[in-house]
């Protein structure tokens, strides 16, 4: 059976196998029958990041659902990538700047941090969990990633991953250039970083005075200029994708 | 005479040299009165891209205007950077981001280029440069960006200048890692690079064909997801900054 590959991607929760039958949510549904005006027959492509990419195909329309049936896997799961990011909470808009560039740029783990200076406490982690999965549907990606619920840095601290690196920003200009930092491990693909962006107002001397004598903390610099939170993340990440992640690899 | 730095940091279009009287814009005057509260006495930065940083004292507020007075330059003028970056107009809001970032990053000039796929060809270069202007003042940068009129992809390539790289993020899969293109160069500050990023719908292969021929263009491959572009010219410079840019200096 020859298939065009669909354009429309959509995130589900539902496990996956051939020939199942998936109603969708009453957002999805709209999106699919008001916005892009799709037919019965139509295909869609469907992942829930743990069984691959599928082409599903529209059987009927129910009144605030649509319904598709499974036909064919097109990709195989891919592995998530070892890149975690863990940040201080800032305003609405900004947030959800994170949790989408992250996605995109491969990021498997967000972990809201609460920090001295933190002006939020409050965090959406629904909102953020939906950013993140729309933009794993626009960016292709197999995966979504996992949001942890916020944690005060000190408890993030306090149980931390044997071998894993944690790499601060930190706007002091207490850090070696990022490159210098990454470029050590010599390219090796997929080494454990977490990278923390602290809030607007940076972290608290304290903080920073405790993150110093932490084993597996080394603080980066990001050039000369104050970068906002969410321009931080991206900029970090994507220098650690470039030098030691998942760009060295083909297209997937 | 001890001066403790003032934490605002105002852009303005004037001249300026010592004891000069410099009288805001209505903008610039609402947000010191009405935001920031400011009161006679108060000391302000201000910088206009070309004669360094300097302090300034409140004089007097007049109706629609504050008026102050330039005290002492506090940092000499520093050099723009040889990067700059072409893109395609985005929709409101995306483009805006562009800007903004784009400026956080230390790039010197921004250049609409109308490609084929490109969904607005009419762009609001005021309200970039606003934007530009507002970054500029957020991030301690002393320069600010030059913002040019939209050219199309044509013209902009026909009138090459001499010894400067483009460098075109090619969604389809046809460039090399972004790390390999710019390693090359041994991390040798200040090369003249321009980023080229195309419009959501990407390049036509018409262009992806004609910009190949050209001997000062090379395609880089931003990794294994599909990037919105503002994303992308955010990640490309990122990464150009660490490995040739400015990001190996100290904090200015």
């Amino acid at each position: 059976m020859m298939i065009n590959t669909p354009k429309i991607r959509l995130y589900i929760d539902d496990n996956i196998e051939t020939e199942q039958i998936i109603t969708l949510n009453e957002k999805q549904s709209h999106y699919l029958v008001k916005v892009m005006r799709l037919n019965i027959s139509d295909l869609v492509l469907l992942f829930n990041g743990r069984d691959g990419e599928w082409v599903s195909e529209i059987k009927s329309f129910e009144k605030k659902s649509v319904v598709l049936k499974l036909v064919k896997c097109i990709r195989i799961q891919e592995e998530q990538t070892n890149l975690w990011l863990a940040f201080a909470p800032i305003k609405r808009g900004r947030i959800d700047l994170i949790a989408e560039k992250a996605t995109e740029l491969g990021v498997s783990r967000l972990i809201p941090v609460i920090t001295a200076h933190t002006q939020t406490t409050k965090v959406n982690t629904a909102r953020l969990r939906a950013n993140a999965n729309e933009a794993a549907e626009q960016c292709n990606r197999l995966t979504v990633p996992e949001i942890i619920e916020p944690i005060s840095l000190k408890n993030f601290l306090s149980s931390w991953p044997l071998g894993r690196i944690l790499l601060v920003a930190d706007e002091t200009g207490g850090g070696a250039p990022i490159l210098d930092i990454i470029g050590r491990s010599g390219r090796k693909e997929n080494t454990a970083y977490t990278l923390l962006v602290g809030p607007e107002g940076g972290f608290s001397s304290e903080e920073l005075d405790e993150l110093s004598k932490l084993p597996f903390v080394t603080k980066i610099d990001l050039g000369p200029r104050v970068l906002r939170a969410e321009t931080a993340v991206v900029a970090a990440i994507s220098v650690i994708q470039a030098v030691s992640g998942d760009w060295q690899n083909d297209k997937v």
